[in-house]
């Protein structure tokens, strides 16, 4: 067997959820809102599954899907994607796992930004390739294009992307994805861009994508997610967006990873992202309040806890709470002794972890928020 | 990017549905049925979907659905199968991108048995190992156990392993089985062993998981597949099974390729497992009626058909039956031309391989296997 998969824990959100169900503790753990997705597109879901086909989906998606993600993103970006740019998949797991399998090559070397999302240093290494972390520093998570270009090295192919970014909250500013562009034209490096927190912003900002940037659309790979866009975690429909060509070498990593998804859920989908856009503006405001409420909620209790700006996270500094255990430790008291599951930061990266920090996930109802900090509240 | 992905073509199961939707033909090519799933399946499906949960499942598979698969092979092959020995995937294509990938690492050796499905070399290759290809003779496609031991180098971990057997709808003997279960004990192999045909007998044979004999159950990674036991091939719903400690190397690299299935399939999955085996007589012969339909329509048509004991699929033999075209062009005439897609088992195989066979799918309606038996004629 291969010993990559024996020396490979669970992933920590797993991990976390299996502990939150062991403890019967809040789950503020692994990244799934408990409210708020749309009901029209679970009755779309329910009839195309009694209704509709069964059987297998065109490998790269249905049509009808390929053809909204590209009007979705047009109607946003301004841009032109068409149908072929689009490779629907099994999730945005999978959307990651198929372009890093498509993307590189034994020997060659992958950047990411730590604290990083766990699939992408596995997914890189079992592709042959090495993992070369670059470190955001807290509390402003900064990239800073003198790091990134200094981990550049003669077998660097690509660069692993993440904005919004999960797990610090951060959407990256004009400045810092220009240096994410030009580090990548200037090595000419393929970016693999994980972009599912695209819709989840909190304080009116807007978001660009990587592949808008000048020069860029030829080198994007952009993984997208329906979980995180209609808080349908569950249904794992996500998808590749890139240029015709990568687009292509992508969808045939996909056909050999799950060939397809469900057409019933694919077309329930494209349903919710043609019924129009009047969704987006009332999640942001539910999942703003929700971020406020446990932020205020935990501050009361005498947390420190970090400006998040986007995605379903806030971070908690422990050693600045004044709260004696690692991340790891509290983490465990956390679930077992307090009732609420939370996941520690060390999990995010391999060299010198941040050790002092704990993400928590406020896409939750207000009751489970008032469950969870309260849980917090006498976890110190 | 990869350079194996820029060398390999579409899926030929694709290609022929796209061809087969772009000519308006009669689809005999990809292998999904257009009858005869259960009613209730999709009724306790799109149930699931309005009142269950549509977030992230546990990743190696909702427990219920865990439980069932084990109890539905241990009720069927005496077995003492528990939920940990499951892992439940995003279909049997995930099933098998996760076993390979487990199992295999780079410089190892992986034999398959031609005609073969076309996910396997790709993934082997992706996974870093060399295919070694041993082909079985038609019209019999017996396993010779000399030519397999002889395949075995100082490199070879792996065997993949189809039983029932596509394209040639055979059912391997206990003779045959042992070979395998002999050679993989042996050289110490671990066998993935796919199983999705297991239930589609049409001549009232018995099935024998490869697990099942003598010292095969820690060397095993069976593969299964709900969409094929129901016929609902687009959900995309399948699982590992293997003892605990394979189990769980397999979840590990599922956890990364999906992370988990759409719980509200899971769950009608899980409902229809545990509904009982009233279903599998009727479904049996359905499928052996139409296999029968077909066969004899497209002999009175003047072809040669060689005989299927399993599966969706049967073979003709285009030159017994006096055809002047190798498979690719018969493939390309009979879908262009005559209005029904079917697959040319050149694409099952690199080395040798037989290019006078073509598939055909006949787990079809009456109608459909009338139109396309007509189609056929037509063509020749
Ligand atoms: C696939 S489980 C992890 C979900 C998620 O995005 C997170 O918790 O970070
Ligand atoms: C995943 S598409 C192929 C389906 C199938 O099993 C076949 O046609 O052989």
């Amino acid at each position: 067997m291969n010993p990559l998969y024996e020396q490979m824990e669970t992933s920590v959100f797993e991990r976390m959820s299996l502990a939150a169900a062991r403890h019967n503790a809040v789950n503020l753990g692994q990244g799934f809102p408990d409210f708020g997705w749309p009901d029209e597109i679970l009755e779309a879901a329910a009839k195309a599954v009694t209704e509709g086909s069964n059987q297998y989906a065109p490998s790269r998606g249905l049509p009808v899907l390929r053809e909204a993600v590209a009007a979705h993103y047009n109607r946003h970006h301004g841009l032109d994607l068409k149908a072929e740019h689009v490779c629907v998949t099994s999730g945005a797991t999978e959307a990651l796992a198929a372009a890093i399998l498509a993307a590189l090559s034994p020997g060659d070397e992958a950047i990411i930004f730590t604290p990083a999302y766990d699939a992408y240093a596995p997914l890189i290494r079992r592709a042959g390739a090495s993992v070369r972390e670059v470190a955001l520093q807290p509390p402003e998570w900064k990239i800073d294009r003198d790091r990134l270009a200094a981990a550049v090295g003669p077998q660097t192919r690509a660069i692993i992307f993440n904005n919004p970014h999960n797990p610090t909250g951060r959407l990256f500013d004009a400045d810092e994805l220009e240096s994410v562009a030009s580090v990548a034209r200037e090595h000419d490096l393929v970016v693999i861009s994980d972009e599912v927190w695209e819709h989840i912003l909190l304080d009116g900002q807007r978001f660009a994508p990587l592949a808008s940037l000048p020069d860029m659309a030829d080198r994007v790979i952009k993984c997208g997610s329906a979980g995180k866009i209609f808080s349908l975690t569950g249904w794992k429909i996500g998808w590749t967006v890139a240029a015709p060509e990568m687009a292509t070498l992508a969808a045939r990593a996909h056909q050999f990873l799950t060939f397809a998804s469900a057409p019933n859920l694919q077309a329930a989908v494209a349903f919710g992202l043609n019924d129009g856009d009047a969704w987006i503006a009332p999640m942001r405001e539910r999942f703003a309040r929700a971020r406020d409420r446990m932020t205020e909620g935990l501050r009361s209790a005498g947390y420190v806890v970090l400006d998040s700006a986007a995605s379903y996270f806030l971070c908690v500094d422990l050693e600045a709470s004044g709260i004696g255990l690692d991340d790891e430790s509290f983490a465990r008291l956390a679930v077992e002794q307090a009732g609420v599951a939370v996941v520690p930061l060390s999990a995010f990266a391999e060299q010198n972890p941040p050790t002092h920090m704990i993400r928590l996930c406020f896409a939750k109802r207000d009751e489970t928020v008032e469950a969870g900090v309260a849980a917090l509240a006498k976890a110190r």
